[in-house]
């Protein structure tokens, strides 16, 4: 169980968190203040930001920095899920950086569903350009009706008719939908009613679908603590009576829980190494705060608690990243016995509690060591306590997954599952 | 040690109770969705927020619910702090409150300061105004260059020059500044070297002055986790070469400390009521909420933990609340045996510590009931969270209450204080 | 809602306060470490603790310092549940103490039972002499096979057979049974079948009878942490075809929820409270242990977290005090209006959970503080955190508690009761 | 960085587990039952507990499952720190366990410390039969005096006289001091002054002598939470002008910190992945009762928060062990690199740390999933949560080692060590 940084990836992650650290996070300030200086909106890119962005990402690429996502892909690196891992934690040291290397959800997530379960038009359609940073996407799941975190709940409809499906209802937090790329949905939509003969499980599929097309309305973004996080953004959308052909089926009919749990748990595991980034990134704010700053005589850091915050704090951040990469190998160690990710699935419940948790510990004491500044616009902390603050819900709330983790522990005890 | 509700407050608690929910609630909403549609920009009210606010205050008034803060005046109720303090947990319910009842920081705190330490002129200039909320005040204190947290750090100059003081620095988190009918600063300024002669507790003094002289540049808004509460705003000052005649000090030459104390010990009991104000209302949306969400078949409510978290969430809040009335019940025996606040000081810095941390879980464990909705616009739960995030800062940071609560608990246990 | 000590307490509390300091705590190591020298074992009492107890006692019953917790008879006090309160505080600081003013558990409460549901047989036969201190009691109610928590679970049955009712079954933790003096046990039996007609509140009865009956086995005394708590003991009792005149029966048949309910509420305010006393004594052996060693050059409470420590522990006790306060006092007032007890029982339930976590907090801290002697025979901070320990269970688990406190909270919002 | 099990090592790891959990745990209550049974008191083996003993170290030794803990030497299996690891915790589930495999604590230690630093004299004395199980040891380092937190505090004294030392002082806490069979003290002393020219650190000296010379006195067992652990025992021992040749002295006069130091690395981290067997022990108990037991019409797990409590708990010991495997890799690396354990010392304190808090935790939550029996001697959870308090302290308070952790952090960020 080698979950060392491998000698393969030991000099990309150099070279990624040498970008990131040294051309990507310099440009970051100005690339979110750019938001809204378009006389489009908030939606909308003023032409220093496609500067910024596309010229990041052309070095980027030029450096072979591209899509290292691609864990099992002939045309990407074959990292895998633990060397991946330690490249998402660099990204995850600022918001700009995952899209900068073609990293960045939910696109990896969807490109991975295209892959797999696309068929040939859909690749020829998205897939190509979004691997090569050309377009962008959106991932529709969560519905504002409807209790999401149990998805069996999703009521969105697909109604065959003929060769086309029809879809009405709402889609909300479909984060990347608000991008002017965006130009691909990935949505589930249940296609058998609740109470008849389908199991629970079978009553959903999965689709591929063009952005814009007649009948779909995106209503407005939801916000995180006030931001927008445009324009990206985390849409509320409307379908009414939207048409598309049959081929816009994933896999098969009823196999939506199929494609996404497939499509969940690597990104979940993208997201939990991104935390752990944003927590050393977030101690090492703590860190010069408390050695900078003098009160009552004595630099922050000899004061009172401090130096077992920092402690506490350290040893956080080095249980969940160990966590996190205990969860990517054993992806990894399911993938080389045959695919069934079923053995990974409750560590990466376990993740999903842990990371997200201790990040938001990390980034709040960092908050408390800086005083006001610490919530203004002046440190990033309160932008990254917000976004990790959403991750606890995001994929899953926490007492889903530890209700996995539970499950899973009480089924060596009872004969049969306890439920 | 009364600490119950008062029969004369009772109908006062039930009059301000039923304005807050009833008609103030309603229209905050709408009163803040407002900001930013003058032509001037955020740092101005549209004709609507005043119609709202000005309507909702001469409603008040006109009830006689004005000015509840007065206590000990001869032109208020004279009500104890303790009776004040129910009134206060009413106020926290929405933002826009406490204003409705003029009874909102920092004019209180800034009103009290003028009435006992202010000359004629102050009063006869800001203190009639600021009674019937006409005007608005800001307070001066913290600095961005220094660690304002051990206030004796304060760098901002006052120079005598003949007749007049000469101020130079820069403040910032100055709340309200940003309001257009923001009219006197009462402002702290280091008077006396650090490294002279004068203790570390006398190189200080207050000021009171308009808020608009010549040399006086505001230089922007503090934000919180990216809002900039316009137009009330927590405003960033430079002050250059600003001049004031002598009669601008409050008290005597050094003694600003002492006018911070008096001025600071009111105000965070009103702020930790208020507190648990919120946390009520925030308990109240997740119990909305847990009841009125199905997941796997059950109401939330009955999902895991939510028994336990509900009910934690309840103990906590009465426990606060508790605390916070036995702080005010020791603030008002204080007054009542001659006016020596020492004794109240760290049932204070109990307060301030508790009542935040308790409003911030309960606040929370409301959003993560919500999921993605409890931290969108579409509940108050985060802007509560982000507001209520800033008072483990504001008036001091946790650490520096534990403290003092720490060597007033030690002082028994020495000969000679731990410092 | 007053709080605080009365005019008629302060002097008795100062009494107690001083007796329990510096009389009986003195005297109280000496009394435990007699334990085990009597020759017929660990359940008897030896001379000298005879000596020391009825010394105790006898100087206590002289002072009028006795049976406080009478609350509303003509033969006590006639204290309000608040000013026993404050009382129960003070008798919390060493385990000896409640007993020397014949206020200590189970027999507090069986006594009430006696004097509210007591025929005059049962008054004549054992309340005297319990009111004397003459005789001890037991409390019979958890039971080994069976989720005691759920109490309608209980299976140790009662069955009438002529005039007599015949008992069977084990219970255990019975509290004081190992007294030599234990003279009577209050026991809760089922009288009717777990699936029959009766409502499953109805199916259990309670008794009064004598404590040495023929077919009664003592088993063992049941540990806590190792300690058996000799010899009030906490015993493990069978009962074989145990048979006792129809007269034992209390209230009625099938009303032993409605016995047990009115017992249990003022016991927990009690238990309570001398929680609050614990965590004071405890509190007081920290701070004294954190000025009187040194470490790194400086005394141990001017390292690391200390401060913060002894702050957070004093704001904990504080906030639980007054709950308990609280607590009582609604109990007080359910008894001026007419004596329905129920919206009291929330907050019991509420200081149930709250005060001994609070205590075992601030324990363990103290410990903390004291390193390896902290858990040592030196200091009673293990004894004192092994007796808490078991508070989290007896008289309902916390998990208990919080469900009633949340079905409270949600009763406001639901049509029907939420289960 | 692999800290999976090798393939070397995982037949050993199933023999002990089999060995543990099949032979050693059903004799270690009844061995455990005898303490006390012997004429001579609680310091004497009865016969019984000889033949369970010996007898089961004859079948490890037989079956080749024996001093695994010899890292690098030629005698032992040359296993790695990671791979004894996984060992350890199988030893952690039972308290007799180590000792069978001839693993225990203080003996390891002492071993290693003979083995690097006796002269062959005392190798000849002592550690062959160490080695073989014949002979047991004594860590005499705490004293009761001095905040030995602050071991630079230790005030036992060693003189140099001609060719002896002679000692004088009282040590306490010294484990396995009351075990019959031990026969050498390994003892850290005084030999240089407070307050002259030499060094803080380098004012001890480490010794090892036999362990019933004249002029010691064992004055008594120190208890933990009541248990004396006989006969192994935690004793308290006074030497007065206790003499022994001057060849007593390891590597140097001095360099008593270098030994220590030496000797306590790998200590704890056996310590900590014992408790992570300890943890997985509490665990497997928790889950147990939680589906064996019903209460209001469901079985424990299904009720409440207990889901959330057993996620948490497996989340929190992955967390600890893989933590704890990451620091003795870091120690095999530094053994690798040459040997200088220096930057293996963070780590060992953040699983010191880590590790014993995570385990309470466990402890706690299976104690009150089980109700009363949870504290009782019906569940060995009491004692365990008894031993692991202990380790809170033990090498170390937490508050130290979090000291260690903050230093290392902090030293990136400034040019000079914050001390």
């Amino acid at each position: 169980m080698d979950l060392g940084i491998s000698d393969r990836v030991r000099p990309l992650r150099d070279a990624v968190r040498q970008m990131v650290r040294e051309e990507i996070m310099p440009l970051d300030v100005e690339y979110h203040h750019e938001v809204g200086k378009h006389p489009d909106g908030r939606f909308a890119f003023t032409d220093r930001q496609n500067e910024i962005r596309e010229g990041l990402k052309a070095k980027a690429r030029e450096r072979g920095l591209w899509n290292f996502w691609l864990t099992d892909s002939e045309r990407g690196y074959g990292l895998s899920t633990v060397e991946y891992a330690y490249l998402a934690e660099e990204m995850g040291w600022c918001t700009l950086a995952a899209e900068v290397f073609n990293c960045s959800a939910p696109d990896t997530g969807n490109m991975e569903v295209l892959e797999r379960y696309g068929a040939q038009e859909h690749k020829d359609e998205w897939l190509g350009d979004l691997l090569e940073g050309k377009i962008r996407s959106a991932f529709l799941m969560t519905e504002p009706d409807v209790a999401s975190s149990d998805a069996t709940n999703l009521e969105f409809s697909a109604v065959k008719d003929g060769d086309e499906w029809v879809f009405n209802g709402e889609k909300y937090w479909s984060s990347g939908a608000g991008d002017p790329r965006c130009a691909v949905y990935i949505l589930m939509a249940r296609t058998a009613p609740r109470d008849g003969d389908v199991p629970r499980h079978s009553q959903h599929s999965m689709f591929a679908i063009p952005a814009n097309l007649p009948g779909v309305t995106v209503l407005r973004a939801m916000e995180v603590f006030g931001n927008d996080d445009a324009p990206h953004g985390h849409m509320h959308i409307r379908f009414e009576n939207v048409r598309v052909p049959a081929s816009a089926l994933l896999l098969g009919e009823g196999r939506g829980f199929e494609v996404s749990q497939g499509r969940l748990g690597p990104g979940r595991i993208h997201h939990c190494m991104r935390s752990v980034g944003q927590a050393e990134r977030a101690l090492e704010l703590m860190c010069k705060r408390s050695v900078s700053r003098t009160a009552f005589g004595r630099p922050l850091a000899k004061l009172g608690a401090n130096y077992d915050i920092i402690a506490e704090c350290r040893i956080k951040i080095e249980q969940s990243r160990l966590l996190c990469l205990k969860a990517a190998w054993m992806m990894d160690d399911c993938i080389a016995k045959g695919g069934d990710l079923r053995p990974a699935q409750p560590w990466i419940s376990q993740i999903k509690v842990a990371a997200p948790n201790m990040a938001l510990h990390v980034i709040d004491e960092a908050m408390q060591m800086h005083g006001g500044v610490g919530v203004s616009q002046d440190t990033p902390l309160a932008a990254m306590y917000a976004g990790m603050r959403t991750l606890r819900f995001a994929d899953g709330p926490d007492a889903v997954h530890r209700m996995q983790v539970a499950r899973k522990e009480l089924r060596g005890y009872t004969n049969q599952s306890v439920k």
